[in-house]
């Protein structure tokens, strides 16, 4: 470890009471972004994070307005030949309901034993802090040995309405090497943790109609074909017995894992037993072939997502009817795309639907998987930083959902994300009683001074 | 023909006009028995026919309370060692909602070309005084042949929610050897009808359950089996691909058609044309080795009615439901019990359900099938007085829906029934501008009264 190094690691430990209480600071401005009455707090909590970008040397700190919230840009240029990091964060936290459990007010930090709780400690105000605490401990201890980008939006928890557009048009502005986002957490407390590819996802919704009207089934029971029923063997022609899913060429893009990728998703906690508790479910049931993280998180899935149709109120209605629908969705898996599975369900339903109704299929939202090579520098610098804080190699993993900031990055900017965090499982993230553990925080404020360090090196 | 038989005949000739203004005046009484405003012109009814029965000669003729809507009872007494026929009918009507359709006030019967338009016209205040005309007719001429009971119900296009009780009630009140029920209609202007088998129902819901709640499909997609598609999976295998029902002894208590059931439905005038005409069906579908009506009338049935399961509203929400909802329900025929297909569908389910989810099958209503043996001697002498008046020999068909007052006067008075009647497809039933056929109505008298003669000669 380099003198630096260590002076910013030093300066990092004795300022761990100055880095709560401004993280506290931050917390305490509700910044709900789906409540218009926190319309204010919100923007409050970008002037709050520009000053704080001000004071740490930032230039042209800017709050840039977008049709709801705003985004926060700053850069810190510190050298042209260094590499250039993107700091990718959001500022906006969900709201607070139902308040009345929550032990203590969701927007007054507490801390408790080791944990600090309030809404927005672990996602993500905790991590924008831990990134500046180490940001603001190399700058007062060293030079820094990066340039930095600052991004943080205020509508992440809303579905970011707003960012694809602004990184369109800030393209040359938000220009850098690689994107940090903390917003990604570890495994377990002491599994330290990178996620460098995500599914995607293709949502459709497949309408049927048979009869014109809903027709009474004393009378005409017998000679048409149920939409519901037809609907319903469509749907359960899509999964083999294997688990498999049968749309024509639906695996033919799937990038197939290597034996190192599995090696490292196989040190993934997520047993049946965690599976089995997390879900409620009475068994498991995946494809054939795969453990049960890579089923779940590298292999492409498909579900219904809802099935609609006929009388569904209480009691009984003899009706066959009209019609039936059905929204279906897939998480897909590099190098699957959008276009590509729905290719692969058109052709299915065309070969499956009867000539007893008329069909549509529908395309919703879809969102590309993404793929940041586990192989780069930047992820490998973040490995090892990880690796030397937590005293154990980090997992490498795939996640089942999306995030699609990430995509978008690579995307509209050209630019990997090295996704990594320090938001526990337990952390109740989205839930009640959100709390951030305090000495894996610490330990998080440590990991990203390593990882500028190693960046460089 | 007797002498006296023409001499009846005669009379309901030269008494049409008569007949008809006395429809008239029973039509003018709006008894919308689901319209609480409409109470005490229901009773206003049934009070009319009251009257109306004692000066045919009526002994005891009765307004009978029940929780809702009143029943008519009467008795005309001739002989007792003659026959007795039970008649019944409903002097309740459906709504005339939307009224903005109607060409002519609904509750103002106005006579264009041959139909006369009003509620109630056909279903069935036309058919009650068919009945009536027809026991003037005789006794105005001749000596009525057989003893009469009358049981007018005011509820029947409510669901008759009094009358099972009222039988159970009045069993020695209502014994008859017979009884003659007018609701049942022709399928053709040029083709009598007898309708001697009606479907029964058996209703169930199926809940599935597979995760304790909704879960996030790309945090869970992958590991556990969708509800959803476990129904729509349960559901595909109920049928197979000869539209057969697969579940176990579904069939076993079937009563096979006879050839001369078969050649008599093959009377029926339903094509293919007439099927996609109603239906509005792309194209038809059904069980593999029975014609259409054999498949919609004479064979049992099973149809989805709803279907419900996850996110169904606008847009995409990415869940994997917890729980999914079916009804099902199987039309029944002779001598198939709601119980009987009850234990098939259980013991499919048992078999079929896989343990990713929980599940549960709820019953809801059943009723019996009914089967009046067409070679009795009432129908029999129905036959011959459809034959004689319209000229043509009368279909023998089965019916697709249930009539339960049939199947309740079996179960309770342990009486079959005749059941036929002169309203015709295209005479609006249930909706606006329902109108009678008058020269189909003044056959009908005919028709009654030879059925009277006939079924003591």
């Amino acid at each position: 470890m380099t003198d630096t190094r260590s002076k910013s690691l030093a300066y990092a430990h004795q300022h761990r009471e100055q880095f709560l209480e401004e993280l506290k600071a931050l917390i305490r401005i509700p910044s709900v972004s789906t409540d218009p009455n926190h319309y204010d707090d919100v923007r409050e909590t970008a002037e709050w994070l520009a000053q704080k970008l001000r004071n740490l040397g930032a230039e042209n700190a800017t709050i840039f307005s977008t049709p709801l919230h705003p985004v926060v840009f700053a850069e810190i240029k510190t050298d042209p030949a260094a590499p250039t990091i993107l700091i990718y964060g959001h500022y906006d936290v969900q709201p607070d309901a139902p308040v009345e459990l929550w032990n203590t007010p969701p927007f007054e930090p507490h801390t408790r034993e080791e944990n600090l709780f309030a809404r927005g400690a672990t996602d993500m105000k905790g991590q924008i802090i831990a990134g500046l605490a180490a940001i603001e401990s190399i700058i007062q201890s060293d030079r820094l040995p990066v340039n930095l980008k600052f991004l943080y939006e205020g509508e992440e928890e809303i579905g970011s309405p707003s960012i694809q557009a602004f990184l369109e048009e800030h393209k040359d502005l938000l220009q850098s090497d690689i994107c940090l986002n903390l917003d990604a957490g570890m495994i377990a407390s002491s599994i330290p943790t990178i996620t460098y590819a995500l599914r995607g996802i293709s949502y459709f919704e497949i309408r049927v109609k048979g009869p014109a009207a809903d027709l009474h089934s004393g009378l005409f029971g017998g000679v048409v074909h149920n939409p519901a029923q037809v609907l319903a063997e469509v749907i359960a022609g899509m999964h083999d017995d294997q688990g498999r899913i049968t749309l024509p060429g639906f695996y033919d893009n799937v990038r197939p894992l290597s034996e190192e990728q599995r090696r490292q998703l196989s040190r993934m906690p997520q047993n049946e037993a965690y599976y089995l508790a997390q879900t409620g479910a009475p068994a498991l049931r995946g494809e054939a072939g795969y453990t049960l993280i890579e089923q779940n998180s590298a292999r492409p899935t498909l579900d219904v997502n809802g099935f609609l149709s006929g009388f569904t109120g209480e009691g009984a209605k003899t009706v066959i009817p009209s019609k039936a629908m059905a929204k279906v969705s897939m998480r897909i898996v590099p190098n699957q795309t959008p276009e590509s599975v729905y290719q692969s369900l058109k052709q299915y339903l065309e070969r499956n639907m009867p000539d007893t109704v008329t069909w549509e299929l529908i395309r919703m939202t879809g969102g590309l998987p993404a793929y940041c090579d586990p192989e780069m520098p930047a992820t490998q610098a973040m490995k090892s930083a990880l690796k030397s804080v937590f005293g154990t190699e980090p997992v490498l993993k795939q996640e089942g959902a999306s995030i699609p900031i990430v995509t978008e990055m690579q995307q509209i900017l050209g630019i990997d994300s090295v996704l990594s965090g320090f938001a526990l499982p337990e952390d109740n993230m989205h839930a009640p009683n959100e709390k951030l553990h305090l000495p894996t925080w610490f330990k998080g404020i440590d990991a990203v001074i390593e990882f500028f360090y190693n960046f460089v090196s």
